[in-house]
């Protein structure tokens, strides 16, 4: 498929909108000209000349207005349908606001387990649909450049970039070159910029909007980029989520950086940074309303818990859709005299790891509040003065989901339970480090730990009371497998199958507002043409981006080519010529 | 989610356009009206009066133009985005065809396994794909009455009554009475209707749109109301398939009838049947040129080979897109001389097999000749001078298929293999036959029986060379579970993913060519609202059939209550009152 140029100009689509409009101007200024010139010097002789002449112009003048009026009307009733009514009726000054979520390793069956589940829960009826479902737009295909099965640097690179690479690249393309992203040209084009997650700020996702490295493990290099100490200077105008331990030198308790640079410390001396890491931090910002950008938000170590978890621990983490509204809040605010609106990417990024736990509790629950999230995004776009759009798409999808599964030598179920889901009030996550611990801590015969684990955590805390001997043993026997024992007992008795703790090749869903030029990534698209869409719809010059970056690298490199290559064998990877002259 | 109402007339949807029509008809003849008939009286005196009457008269006549063209090239240009090119340059004459296709357990993963497949064995680029994927249109909400996981059954009584029932269900509501389906309604209003699939006629999905029992299971009955025996008389005018088991009475070799009744017989004196059984008899169609309604051409005593077995024996089988072709020529040329045209529907019926068996290497081929009959379809809408739409999509996903596999004990590999799939060139469901062919056929001691599995089966028709022992073993000593083991081996090797031998609940996707209302069923559906579109389209009374069925079953089982219960227990189901006094 022969994917639109870099610079193909996109906002060039809303052209036959505006002449529409312009033509109808002329129609009506045309109309009127006609109506009050030429009434008042209609003449009332009695001549059958005049009359006919008279009923001519009478019968011409109200068809012209009857003609006037069906395509007043036609111009109000045939906007393209992909116009949202909030994007339409948004006044065209050239000023947007750009959201893009990403729901990382959210499948297609991971909504109907979703939603199924919260019709149990909240008594809702069978047809029921969660916010996402009403905004279903088409569906993405996801490989990378080097796999069917995407990892989500390479998914990331393709919305960021618009381009494919290989699994592991951070905006990077095979022939280890670096791409200008979205994000970067929005900057640059006097757009401010956000990103919110619910992992480190320096996971893959995140981290190919604001950074540039050969491998997404390159997270202590990631995050001072991310703070504007790559080539480009500072780029984003709002982090918010976890991963603060990537900010923290290691001389210093939670660090998990191999040097001992003080990220925050350099974000506020040197960039600018306005610095919150805990609630009391959070909450200051009033939701947005009280924010000093650049703003760093860094509200857990590494990933803040699972929303099942999360919910019992409201005083320490805040959720994703607090942190989303705060963003927006902030943004809105922070361009509110400016002639350019903001790009945002807000991630749902633990849908993935309860993929790769293959937990359906956590998953559902992760969902829930990446749909609220959603919701609250487009409750701003339809409250705000400035033109928006919403796209949120996945990288890929992660654990083969299947909402059926057959037990060994059983035959098939034509249902799943929803309600065993309901049941469990914590994660396996949370769970196994509930059991690691009780270990670590209580000194016990292994009967009283097995006696434990079932009353204290399987009973308690999962709702399962038929949990086998043998599962019981193998949590208390094998403690360091117990995060996906726990998720086997739940997914078991649901009867949710899995087919890897990995990722998979599905096509994943995509989502839409509705808005200017919406159309282009309606029905099934490669994931690369999200990424064109976003850059379209902000009429940014990523390309202009890409080539400051590569002169820029290679100058780094020259001054400090061990850091910007973070210790990584680029040479074994057959680096591309401009890299290796570095 | 309000559904709409059976009563509400759906193609009052397409009454603005039609309105916007006669509108610019009206005002077409009233400028051609005024100009005529206005200009030859105009005066060409000298006085001033007169001179500006004129004026005004010419202006207003010029401004009528101006917007009759305007509004004319508006009519042109802004069709909805839902009209494709076919659709709207239709005239539109109020003759309309209908072809519904149903891909019978194709989740969203068979797409993206497919697709790969395609990309590899064609040598296409990795952004290539197949037809269907152009024309994404949604996803479709499985769930039946009774369960989150939807059967064929209470899948297609959702698209043929448009209305949600328990699984098994063939058109019967969960009060056990009829629901009128929209074939019938159809063929009640003037339309050809045919039925084409590659497995049983009388199974659960052609079924359920022309009879009327209270589980799928009872195929003999379903036979017989198929040619006619039904309270509606006979309301198909073509059926291509399999399934002719059903039709044989059980005198004749061949038959799966529980009775001695012979319904090619009775379908051929009775109701006027043409019948054909076989490949010559298939051929002597002419691809549709050449055919007599009502015609029955069943072609396989009970499935059609899987596409990947039937490619070697194409002198005895039609393939699924031949027949769709046939069906497609003889409705087009029955309906020539009518004012209605035809609904058919298409069923890419083995697709759920391979998902059955958990068969990746049967299934790719299923959905490329699905997708091969998929463009046939759009090919003749597209030459046909009769405004029409083709609407496909699936009943329910089939195995819990991921494209991804996760071997135990071992780490996730990011990737998945479709060079495994592109090697074997027989299903499993044909090498489990010559398993047992053989050990029928030719005694020997279970070592040479392994040998000859593992050259003759494994090595030569799947192009595995690395089985283990085990997995020989196993095929020789549990040769009736072979089929799904031969299964296995394949889809292990390609690292694809299998949850069950059963159905899922994800939702599946939907596929449209565009046309009249079709925005109606775009994005994310419930499947009864697929069912309503196709009655709406076609504005069919599908109630007053509905009306007929309730009051007719009464008086038949009246007469005869053990035929059209067909021998079910129905009351042990708390059947509805009407049953009851019936």
């Amino acid at each position: 498929m022969k994917m639109p140029s870099d610079r193909t100009p996109l906002l060039a689509e809303s052209s036959p909108h505006v002449s529409d409009q312009s033509e109808q101007r002329a129609e009506e200024a045309e109309d009127a000209a006609l109506y009050n010139t030429a009434l008042p010097d209609a003449p009332r002789s009695s001549r059958l000349r005049e009359l006919a002449l008279f009923s001519w112009a009478v019968l011409a003048t109200a068809a012209v207005i009857v003609l006037a009026v069906v395509l007043q009307h036609r111009n109000a009733t045939t906007s393209p349908s992909s116009l949202s009514s909030a994007a339409a009726s948004k006044p065209s000054t050239g000023k947007r606001n750009l959201v893009f979520m990403v729901s990382d390793g959210m499948g297609p069956a991971s909504l109907s387990l979703t939603r199924s589940f919260r019709q149990l829960v909240d008594h809702l009826p069978i047809d029921d649909t969660l916010t996402l479902d009403r905004h279903f737009w088409g569906t993405s295909r996801t490989r990378s450049s080097s796999s069917l099965v995407t990892d989500s640097a390479a998914g990331a690179t393709a919305f960021s970039c618009g381009r494919k690479s290989y699994n592991g690249a951070i905006s990077m393309l095979p022939d280890f070159s670096p791409c200008g992203t979205v994000l970067e040209a929005a900057k640059r084009a006097g757009y401010h910029t956000g990103l919110v997650v619910t992992t480190d700020i320096t996971d893959a996702t995140p981290a190919c909007f604001a950074s540039h490295v050969l491998l997404r493990e390159q997270e202590d290099e990631i995050a001072l980029q991310e703070i504007g100490e790559g080539v480009l200077g500072r780029t984003v105008d709002l982090m918010l989520g976890g991963g603060r331990c990537h900010f923290l030198p290691n001389t210093s308790a939670g660090s998990c950086r191999m040097d001992d640079v003080d990220v925050t410390k350099i974000a506020q001396e040197k960039h600018g940074w306005t610095y919150a890491h805990d609630r009391p931090g959070f909450d200051a910002l009033a939701l947005g309303k009280n924010v000093s950008l650049p703003m760093l938000g860094l509200f857990a170590y590494a990933d803040v818990p699972f929303e099942i978890d999360r919910r019992n621990m409201a005083d320490v983490y805040p959720s994703l859709s607090e942190m989303a509204i705060t963003a927006l809040t902030a943004l809105e605010e922070a361009t509110k005299d400016s002639d350019k609106g903001f790009f945002l990417m807000i991630e749902g990024s633990r849908i993935d790891h309860a993929g790769h736990i293959n937990d359906p509790g956590a998953q559902v629950r992760e969902v829930l509040e990446y749909d609220k999230a959603f919701k609250a995004v487009l409750d701003f776009l339809d409250k705000s003065g400035t033109e928006g759009i919403l796209v949120a798409t996945s990288d890929h999808e992660t654990g083969g989901l299947a909402t059926a599964w057959q037990a060994p030598d059983e035959l098939p179920v034509y249902n799943w339970h929803p309600q065993i889901l309901a049941k469990a009030n914590a994660s396996s996550e949370h769970l196994a480090r509930l059991l690691h611990r009780r270990i670590a801590t209580t000194p016990e015969p292994i009967e009283s730990l097995r006696k434990w684990i079932h009353s204290e955590l399987v009973v308690k805390h999962l709702g399962i009371t038929n949990a086998q001997e043998t599962e019981i043993n193998a949590l208390a026997s094998r403690p360091l497998h117990a995060m996906t024992s726990f998720a086997r007992l739940i997914s078991q008795r649901a009867r949710v199958g899995w087919s890897t703790h990995g990722h998979s090749a599905v096509d994943v869903n995509v989502y839409c507002s509705g808005g200017d030029g919406a159309e282009k990534i309606r029905g099934n698209v490669e994931n690369t043409q999200i990424g064109e869409f976003l850059r379209g719809y902000l009429g940014v010059d990523v390309d202009g981006v890409t080539k400051e970056l590569r002169e820029g690298m290679v100058r780094v490199s020259q001054a400090d080519g061990a850091r910007v290559t973070g210790g990584f064998d680029y040479e074994s990877m057959h680096p591309a010529e401009w890299m290796v002259e570095g």
